[in-house]
């Protein structure tokens, strides 16, 4: 069965985007190191560390779905109909959007409600993973008690205000166990597993 | 000159505490290793994980003075009259509470504004740390431009709600230097350099 894996970048006081939706610094790195990683998109070559390309590889390797938000999709336009990882995509939404589905590019626009998305990339993953990408979502994930790991790249920045990372939980306080930190100029790879209440 | 340094516990989605003031396992590192680090109170000594032990024992003995704010030295009850650290205290207060100050305890309580607060601070200090303390302080050190450095001791804990580290900050975008990552199980030490706008 497939993982739900949420994975997002956040500044050190919890922001994954100014207000105006803008990322100020959060992304530099993707852009600061000598280590060329492809992804599935041929314009877009992220130029990383060694340490963060290991991590890329391997959160590009695993994914068997993504699960994400109408505000991201919109946001990034669809990714032009390419992610730059190379799996399908769930959208959950409350309408499809306009010009969409396209024929040859793996997207499905769920608009049933969580539990329907949820199906839909597990399905979709079989026994990869799901990356999940959006507050709401994770929150919906973290509050079903669907979600497995935690992953916050976390960016050099203390962005003030705009929107968190994690908002509005109501299934917390969650017990956190950390597995993985990889540390290397510009962010940090936090990785954790969630813990099951009956486990602590 | 002393450095101003912000350290605090915080969990994976920003918070010092609960909304009622409590800390839930967010202080669980204090006590889940084999390491025993005295405190400057004979009630108290921490049993850590050697890394955190080396981080505490480094905190300990920098620290020239400490400065924080009224809701921490009330909740605290001053600490009875000893911190864990053995260093002077400013207190940087509307008031000072009732049976204040005590023969013999180091404690200096600043009713005339946070910039007299800082001076005090950094005149017990010295060449040593000033550690801050306090949601309040630190976003004032951070929108004057005096916080050296944040040293974030995050916790495997999402809370939901309640105190947040960082919270309405003037001064944000800051950009942060990670300097140094301590992991272990249970809490993950990160130190950070605020740098200065004309740095970035």
């Amino acid at each position: 069965m497939a993982r739900f894996i949420a994975e997002m970048t956040m500044s050190l006081d919890g922001f994954i985007a100014l207000p105006d939706d803008s990322i100020g610094g959060l992304f530099d790195w993707y852009d600061n190191g000598p280590v060329a990683v492809p992804t599935a998109r041929p314009d877009m070559t992220w130029h990383v560390t060694q340490a963060s390309a290991e991590h890329l590889r391997r959160t590009m390797s695993t994914a068997g779905a993504l699960l994400v938000g109408r505000r991201i999709f919109d946001l990034t336009h669809g990714w032009g109909g390419q992610h730059p990882i190379d799996c399908p995509i769930v959208v959950l939404s409350h309408t499809i959007p306009d010009g969409w589905p396209r024929q040859g590019v793996p997207y499905t626009f769920v608009t049933s409600g969580f539990q329907d998305a949820v199906a839909a990339a597990g399905k979709l993953a079989g026994d990869k993973d799901v990356g999940l990408a959006g507050p709401d979502i994770i929150r919906q994930a973290l509050d079903a008690g669907l979600l497995a790991e935690i992953r916050v790249n976390l960016a050099p920045w203390l962005l003030g205000s705009g929107i968190r990372f994690f908002d509005h939980l109501r299934a917390a306080p969650v017990k956190l166990e950390r597995t993985r930190v990889i540390e290397r100029d510009g962010v940090t790879h936090l990785h954790f597993n969630v813990l099951r209440r009956p486990d602590y």
